[in-house]
């Protein structure tokens, strides 16, 4: 995604506090009170423009969604995004989650979505994908019991690792789509980057998978 | 695959005594006292014309193989295609393993290979798939421990559910390949339906799964 400074993206962020959370590690073990309802989390990990999560909480009334991007001026974006879906079961986060146990208290979080997450290709890069089993205990951690993960990626590369690690790490598949636009699956919220992919018709890879 | 009846196959079979094994019911137990070597077992379920069990038998001398096949009209293509390789440590079997624990004794089987596999498209047909929970219940049975199924596929829907079912019975995966050829891995032996399908640039599926 490229990345254009935006000198002002950080006074719009502060403006924007209650729809962004400028404190979330003083928030660990409290999202719920900052939500009009106590009612299941969504966490997206990398929320880049915001459509994703802003679309997802439009759509599920029923649950609570808590979007992190550490990038500054997509946040920006982000903020946009939700503003317009007038939607108030959404907070957004401007921070690097290197680790999600000093944000989230055990057993916070009922779902964790990671949309199209940098593939780091190279072998010696492994321990940065978001997959890598250092990862996964953290997820397993701040994840209800039966907790799900839910990744999306067009990269293939990722979607091996990834169901590979899931099984390694001792999770369970649920579900896992090679080509999830074939399903016509109405109720798939598309990030931005998902709509133009797959208008080139290039498939894009979704698997959900459990802690047991 | 087309069936052309031959009448001679029949004779066929019963002349390549040795090669083929026509109580294979009795062997349960003793398939090792077939080989030259008793050296770690490899069965393919749906061996077909054979050219995957011909030729993993001359590209792996220390193991030993049994191909599996119930077209009695297929079967003689395969006799052919091994006596071809001129391997020894490979034999065939013309049956409908419905139960393969009668045929096979526990731990009997190291490695199974399930190739392009009938992929009974068709939800109520689901029992039939070969990676349905019941044939999962046999596989491990006549696996010795840690011993591994090596599935391969060009059909979406199988791989996809083959994934899940593995991983939900238990399982763990050690490898997913969404395009195998784009690997080019030259010790992958195809099959002649692999060969004919991946020369149009389509993509061939296969995982490794493993038994805990």
């Amino acid at each position: 995604m490229r990345l254009r400074h935006k000198p002002w993206a950080a006074d719009y962020i502060k403006e924007h506090e209650g729809l962004m959370v400028l404190e979330p590690f003083e928030q660990k073990g409290n999202w719920q009170t900052l939500f009009e309802r106590a009612q299941p989390i969504g966490l997206e990990i990398g929320t880049g423009k915001g459509q994703f999560v802003a679309n997802m909480a439009k759509q599920h009334p029923e649950m609570n969604f808590i979007g992190i991007e550490k990038a500054e001026s997509i946040v920006v974006t982000a903020i946009q995004k939700v503003k317009e879906v007038e939607a108030s079961n959404v907070h957004l986060v401007h921070e690097n989650a290197e680790d999600l146990r000093d944000m989230f208290a055990e057993n916070e979080v009922d779902t964790i979505f990671l949309n199209f997450s940098d593939p780091w290709p190279k072998t010696r890069h492994e321990k940065r994908r978001l997959t890598y089993k250092s990862f996964l205990e953290q997820y397993e951690n701040v994840l209800k019991d039966g907790g799900k993960i839910v990744l999306k990626t067009d990269n293939r590369g990722l979607f091996e690792y990834s169901l590979t690690s899931f099984s390694q790490y001792g999770m369970k598949l649920e579900d896992v789509s090679l080509d999830l636009h074939a399903l016509e699956d109405e109720s798939n919220v598309m990030t931005e980057y998902e709509e133009k992919f797959s208008s080139k018709g290039q498939p894009i890879y979704r698997c959900i998978a459990t802690f047991q």
